[in-house]
Order: structure tokens, then C-alpha cells, then sequence
């Protein structure tokens, strides 16, 4: 049978109010009987009924994370990584996936502070009014991961998309590009995306390169729209390259080309952007402007667990570097 | 304010007892009186402390799934149909990532437990014997997805591996291939996967073909391991086709034909296994066993929803259809 708090009391030779506050971390046991309790608790093997516990803490050790689909290939890495900092610091994650729905994200948050969460680390393209409200009401420690919210007052983890996307296209004008077309993100999307777009418009500027809004096909992430995107552009004008915001419309965007004869990069130049798994297998190897997925998982947990924990963030908005991934896709 | 328990026994004129009675399902309360309290319930917005009330009910409305590793290309899909229906229900899921290190998932096992998770859902390769032993003694309900326990005694969603691979390579053979090589699952494993040697062997059998193991490399499910794989077999041997246990090994196979200037399908069939989301956006498109992965999570979260509603299940080992998907890598 399974260890009471009453064996251990009896094992270390003190009260059960004592055991409960090492248990509780209450600092008003001193350290001689505190090693006594905490080697009884590993003698029996004694585990303490964490919900319970949760109760008069307050806290689950569960935090909830909340992502479009998990099944889009760019958020497995990015759960894994928060989950493996997550499991070093002994908390467990609720997945959430929501479909950017609202009323669904919106029901999620209210379920995860329910379940006593102790904290959200948030994916979403969209926060709405009244969604921060929502966030604020419930008070939940939040960390916004590739998302921002206009108000900035929630912590966040992104890398510089202006800046990212700025890098990709100036290095398609370096190889020799001028007709450079552009398949993805909007710059009305609140998601942090957006600014590709903005730093797609600097690099040609900055480059005396007039904005063609033939060369311009706004959607969603997906390879069927990389594959419609190239086949409306190539119906308007002519184009040398392609930048776009996710592998997976490179991709789409790539078998449209192969489809119509011509050759990736012998005829046009196609970058992605993210650097999925993916990208390294697929033929050509995609060049693309890499984002650190794991590391933006990784790294959004950590700092939710410090505000958990009410620990000072040193960086309230960490941006995460980039890279440019030189690969196959484009002329070397 | 949030309303509290007093507010809707108040609104509905009832006592504190009975709204608790309504909430926890116990059946003693008369159908007029459960009305007004439900309708208390919502005009106040109430929502119930769900940890305390878990502690009284030993249900938490959540659900543990235990996956090797949420970042392979498999995964993903099945937790989102698993998810999907949890959603239905009403229940929330704990993502447990082990890298198939047994002395992680028998830690989330005793989590799971102690976080008092209605049931697992668990996708390993390896029920080892302790594994097994612990299983028993937490009693949690519990459903293997894409695993099975040679006990058999624990309800599991798979499809028939054997079979499928019986079917490819009959496919394989049918389009006049003689010398099938094949990369991935060797029947040592635990894992429902193992069977699949077992299908190529028979089929070879069957049709009166020698068993040649330099044709034979097992392996991991990974790209870079098709890849090694086909060097090590054309070191060894001629080959005609190529069957794969997971459609990245198939990837992996093509690149290195490709490396070689081996074209696929001229040269050589390959066929792939599972039917990712990426075997219909590779170049070529994958010819493969597709099994129908979003559905296994989706019954195996089914079955245990029952299993802990100790409801009947229809079938304890759920064996879904494979299908064999002609697309461009194997010879029309």
C-alpha cells in the first residue's frame, strides 16, 4: 500500500503539520528537519495527493497551451520544446488546439483557469479585444508565443519578422532578382507575420524596386496555397524569384512551377521561411529564413514559469535571432 | 464577481446541498428542482470550483496521452483527433513526450495518476514488463494507439500491419517487381509495426520468391535512415522496388537514389507507409499504405471516454482499414 503523510510524520519523528509544510514549501520549518522529513518522503516513497494540494496552493503544476492546430507542421516543434523545459521544471502541459476560432480560444482560457492552470503559453493570430479582456479578467500568467498583442503589455517570444523577411528578399536582390513575387502573410493579420510583409516593401524600396501588386498573393501557410498563389501570379506577370512566409507554400509553390516545366533554381529562385523539418528533405532542399521553432517553445516556457513564479523577466519581449539557411532553392 | 454556490441557491431558492447534489449528478434530486437550479446555473454565469469538485468526484475531466515524441511527423495527427473528441466530451488532455525512454513514461504514468487524469491514451513500442506491472497497479483506464500489449488484455486501436504490408508488396510483385528490398520495422519490436516484416515475408512466400537479406535493413522511421539504408542494399545487391515502414523513409530512400541518378519511378519503385500529410506534397508523390491516422486517435479517445464511463465497448482491439494510395512513386 502507498505511504500516508502519517508514515512519513511517524518516520521523521514529527507532526503531520510539520511534513505538510515542507511539502508546501512554508519556510518556518528549520533545515535539520526539513532533510529528515524530505529523506522519510524518499524511504517510503511517499507521494502527496497533488490535487488536494492544488487546493490549498493554488497551484496544479499544469500549464495550458493553446495552438491553431497541432497538426500544422510548424507547432509540434515549438510544443516540444515547451514541454521538455516544462518537464524539467516538473510542471505538465494541457494542449489546446483551437483552429484560430475565438469562441473556441475563448472557451479554452476559461477551462484552463477552471482547471487551476498555473499559467498560458498562447499561439493565436488573432487577440481581439475582447479576447485580452478575457485575459485580463482571468488573470492567468500568459506568454504570447510568434504572437503579439498591439497593447504590448503581455510578455511575448517572436523573432524580428520585419527585419527576417527584409534579410530573405535582399539576398534574392544580391543573387541578381528584380521580379520578386511574394505568397503569404497580409499586413492585416495580427499575427506577428505580418511584418514580412512590411519587410518585403523596405528591401524593395531601400532597392529602387517598384511594389508590383500583380507579384503579391496574400493566404494562408498552406502548400495548396503557394500552388494557387504561383498560378495567379504567372497568369499576371513575370517573376525571377519567390519569397514566401512558410516552407509549406514554397513547396506548393515549387510543384506548381515543376507542373508547368519550369526548373527550381535553374528559372526562378523560391525561399521559405521557418525552417521546418521538412525543408531539409524535400527536393529541391529549401533555402529559407530560419526561425529557431524549438528554441521559441523552449524559451516562451521558461519565462512563463519565471512569471509564475514571480520571478523578474529579464526581457519582456524576447525577439529570437534568424537565419538564413542557403540551400538548394535558390541560384548559389 | 464571479457568482458563487450561494448565489444560485439563492436565485433558485434551493439549499447549498442541493445545487452541490445537481452538480455532481447524484440522482436524488427531482426533475422541477434540477430545472431551476440548471437555469440558475446560467443566468449567472456560475462556474463551479472543477478542482474541488475532482476531488470529491475522483474525476478531473482530463486525460493523459503519452506519445514518443509530438514532433515526428506521425504524431501530430493522431493527438488532434484525439483531441477533437476530448473536446467533445468535455475533457482536456495532458501531452506526455517520452522519446520512448521507459523510465520517463513510467513517470508520467505515476503523474497521470497522481494528477488524477481519468485515463491514458499511450502510444509506445515497448509494454515491458514493469511498464505493464505499473499499469496494473495505478488502475488507470487506459487505450494503446498504434501499440499493442502481447497480454492483450489492455483495449488498443490498431490496423493490421501484417496485412497492410502483405498488400504493398503484392502490389509491389503485381507490377512485375522481383527483387524487393525492404527498409524499416524489424520484428523484434514491441510495436504493432513489427508485423509488417512479417507481411513482406509472407508475401514473398506466397509468390515464390527467395528471401534475400541483403535486401533487408531495419531501421528507425527517419529519413536519414532510408537514406542509409538504400546505400548499405545497393552496396550489397540489386534491387527493383523498394518497400518502406514510414513514408520519411521513403524520402529518404528517393534522395538517395536521386544522389545517384536513380530515378524513381523509371528506375525503381518505392512505396512508403502511414501517409503524412508530406507523402502528397513530395516530389514524387508517394505511392503508400495510408493508415488512417487522425482516426486512430480519434477512436482510441472514444474507446477510453467509454472505458471511463465503464460503459461496454464493442470491441476491445479496435483494427481499423488500411488502403493503398497509387500516386507517383511506383510505375503506373
Amino acid at each position: 500500500m502507498a505511504a500516508s503523510i502519517k508514515d512519513v510524520a511517524r518516520e521523521a519523528g514529527v507532526s503531520i503539520a510539520t511534513v505538510s509544510r515542507v511539502l508546501n514549501d512554508v519556510d518556518v520549518v528549520n533545515e535539520e528537519t526539513k532533510k529528515r522529513v524530505l529523506s522519510a518522503i524518499k524511504k517510503l516513497g511517499y507521494r502527496p495527493n497533488i490535487v488536494a494540494r492544488s487546493l490549498k496552493t493554488q497551484k496544479t503544476r499544469t500549464i495550458g497551451i493553446i495552438v491553431p492546430d497541432i497538426s500544422n507542421q510548424f507547432y509540434p516543434e515549438i510544443v516540444r520544446g515547451a514541454e521538455d523545459v516544462a518537464n524539467i521544471y516538473d510542471y505538465n502541459i494541457m494542449l489546446c488546439n483551437t483552429d484560430l476560432n475565438i469562441e473556441k480560444e475563448m472557451e479554452y482560457l476559461k477551462v484552463l483557469k477552471e482547471k487551476m492552470s498555473d499559467g498560458v503559453l498562447y499561439m493565436s493570430n488573432s487577440l481581439e479585444p475582447k479576447i485580452l479582456e478575457l485575459i485580463k479578467q482571468l488573470q492567468l500568467p500568459m506568454v504570447l508565443v510568434e504572437t503579439t498583442s498591439k497593447e504590448d503589455d503581455i510578455p511575448s517570444v517572436t523573432i524580428d519578422n520585419e527585419k527576417a523577411a527584409y534579410d530573405g528578399i535582399t539576398y534574392l536582390i544580391k543573387k541578381g532578382n528584380r521580379n520578386i513575387a511574394y505568397i503569404g502573410a497580409g499586413e492585416d493579420t495580427v499575427n506577428a507575420s505580418a511584418m514580412r510583409y512590411k519587410g518585403y516593401r523596405r528591401a524593395l524600396q531601400e532597392n529602387n524596386l517598384e511594389l508590383n501588386k500583380d507579384r503579391v498573393y496574400f493566404s494562408s501557410p498552406k502548400a495548396k496555397d503557394g500552388y494557387k498563389g504561383i498560378n495567379e501570379i504567372l497568369n499576371k506577370t513575370k517573376i525571377d524569384s519567390i519569397f514566401c512566409t512558410s516552407d509549406e507554400i514554397a513547396i506548393g509553390a515549387i510543384n506548381a512551377l515543376r507542373d508547368k516545366g519550369i526548373k527550381v533554381p535553374e528559372d526562378i529562385d523560391v525561399m521559405g521561411f521557418n525552417n521546418i523539418y521538412l525543408s531539409s528533405i524535400f527536393y529541391p532542399k529549401l533555402t529559407t529564413v530560419a526561425q529557431p521553432i524549438y528554441d521559441m517553445g523552449s524559451v516562451g516556457m521558461r519565462m512563463l514559469i519565471k512569471l509564475i513564479n514571480k520571478q523578474e523577466l529579464e526581457e519582456r519581449n524576447y525577439v529570437l535571432l534568424h537565419e538564413l539557411i542557403e540551400r538548394d532553392s535558390c541560384k548559389k
